[in-house]
């Protein structure tokens, strides 16, 4: 096998590949990143055999064939040669060398021939939507799933697509993040849970562009993202996804609206009093036209009040703030409107339209002590 | 006591003072800052027993005193808090209350009795230098101090006044770098050994401003750095300093000028092939107007060619990559000149003023394998 390829173009290509080489495996092959000139494209794939990545590079083939390489060395190599052409040639045991200007690396590779496959997707009827839009839905959703693997199914986001609209849900236990997004075609209904760790991936691929597309396509297995020159396949988590509608109110005794940044300033304040892994709650007052937050810890203890526009019943509730954090974070609005019931039942973050809705259970604080 | 800082000062000043507090001590009172406003000025100081600093904020004194709090968590409060003035109010027991805007911290506080104050430096015949030069100095030399510390001077730098020339010179037993400076004034010769992890701290605090100044003060067991609002107190290292004089010389046998960006992306591509902790050895076979370099490892294999002036014999020598980039690393210089004498005897890389000397041991290597 020959090939020239320009160094930007591998670069790019060769990152992208990385993310479905494992880092730790019993079978060295999967360390591999399989080159395959057979045809008149360059296509690089990784697999680590749940998620699969298929990509085409630009370049020309001098000679057909096919080579795979470690996939990390192969990267490292490329990232530091000059910004140039790179020839990449293999002889019949497929030692490789790489040549670019004065530069010259042999590495050893592998035949390809144990190399895992994708699977075959069957593409039929695609969900077309922007790489931005999806970035971001992954991204105000991904933190909320469950991060041990306890109960395989919270490790995973449940993608749903239902009366034309596409929701992503994902939970841990103690909190729910859902984003939904009104889609422009008729597709057909279709749930399914995707590993997050796929999805972390994808969304460090995409380009966020408004204006590029991804095309993602379903089987009862695997789901398939294609994109520019670039194909992700995953495999889906099996089971049933939790049924959260009934977790889902819209009833509330108290309704407020609190301009984001100041409230997350604040918990951010509060939470330099709570060494990691201690479980202190931040104790939230709200009273007409106030909302008082305050913690004790061994460290010391802090208060501050933040304006906010109220309706209904004063409470007082504690909240791990963390879960506040991780959701107050990842939300554009300036201001947002948080609805609760009593100190034991969740609250809720959502706008109007219910584009996003996160759902936090409190802790359980003692009333008369936190006043 | 009762003090108002602006946020911005706080929050400098603080940062300064930590740098002086031990990560791990003993002592809890050596973990605090003291806020002396005892006089009619507010001065921080902090001590880990071998580094002090005492740096004077700019705020209005409501009520004198004086107090100790938890470094870490003082800075981690002023850092979070608002853009705005800050209220720093101590009652009978110490007990700090930290006011800005609506926020308002409680933690507790120590009487200061305790604290290590910092030793009383005779200020006589300063040596007065740009920050930037005394920054730049540190950190073309800081590298090649010893990491470990079976030989306490290893770990320090010299700092030698003589014939008007400021030297700077640290050595780790297989390297030595050397920077030298003339002085605008005459001053008495002098000669200390000053801790590494002194010059460390006082490089991130100088500014790096060539209009900004610093004066040095020696004492027989100190040193002190004034500038700015800020003073540094370090001890200094007991013992002879290595005689390195006898390690320099002025012969070679081969000369070579070769650009320094070239050469050291070619050693940066070279070191991927290398694991950490592995000691492989880059081979350079230098003659007439080129130069090549070869390293070989259980990962593969890498050369290159690099054009190069030469004088004198061709000549096959090995070397530690690490030791080349290090220094390659800090010369500000477009082309550099590398002095060598034979594979067993020290390259020296060094600019025809000697404003810098960089001695770098080789590795040896068989002359035939590595042919």
């Amino acid at each position: 096998m020959k090939i020239i390829c320009s160094k930007s173009n591998l670069l790019k290509s060769v990152s992208i590949s990385l993310k479905a080489v494992p880092s730790k495996t019993t079978m060295p092959i999967l360390e591999c990143i399989l080159i395959d000139a057979t045809t008149n494209q360059i296509k690089f794939t990784t697999n680590d055999m749940e998620l699969g990545i298929e990509t085409i590079v630009e370049g020309t083939i001098e000679e057909k064939g096919m080579v795979a390489l470690n996939a990390k060395i192969f990267y490292e190599i490329i990232r530091r040669l000059p910004d140039n052409d790179v020839t990449i040639k293999t002889d019949e045991k497929f030692a490789a060398t790489i040549t670019c200007e004065k530069a010259k690396f042999n590495i050893p590779g592998k035949s390809g021939e144990d190399f895992a496959y994708l699977p075959m997707i069957e593409r039929d009827e695609p969900l077309t939507i922007s790489q931005y839009t999806l970035k971001n839905m992954i991204y105000q959703t991904i933190f909320s799933i469950a991060v041990n693997d306890n109960n395989k199914l919270m490790t995973g986001e449940l993608f749903e697509i239902k009366n034309n609209c596409l929701k992503i849900v994902s939970l841990d236990g103690h909190r729910i993040a859902i984003r939904k997004m009104p889609l422009k075609k008729d597709y057909s209904d279709r749930k399914v849970v995707v590993p997050g760790k796929t999805l972390n991936e994808i969304s460090k691929i995409l380009s966020g562009e408004m204006d590029d597309v991804v095309s993602i396509f379903f089987t009862n297995n695997h789901i398939l993202f294609e994109f520019d020159q670039t194909m992700v396949v995953s495999r889906l988590i099996e089971g049933e996804y939790f049924r959260i509608d009934q977790m889902l109110s819209s009833d509330y005794e108290t309704k407020l609206s609190i301009n984001k940044k100041e409230f997350l300033d604040c918990i951010d304040r509060a939470t330099l009093l709570v060494r990691e892994g201690d479980k202190k709650p931040i104790i939230i007052h709200i009273t007409d036209g106030s909302m008082e937050l305050k913690i004790d810890s061994a460290m010391g203890s802090m208060n501050e009040d933040i304006d906010i526009e109220k309706e209904g019943k004063d409470i007082l509730i504690g909240f791990n703030p963390k879960f506040l954090i991780d959701a107050l974070k990842v939300i554009d609005d300036e201001t947002i409107d948080i609805y609760l019931v009593n100190p034991k039942a969740p609250c809720f973050i959502r706008d109007e339209e219910e584009t996003y809705t996160y759902l936090i259970l409190p802790v359980n604080i003692n009333q008369n002590q936190a006043r």
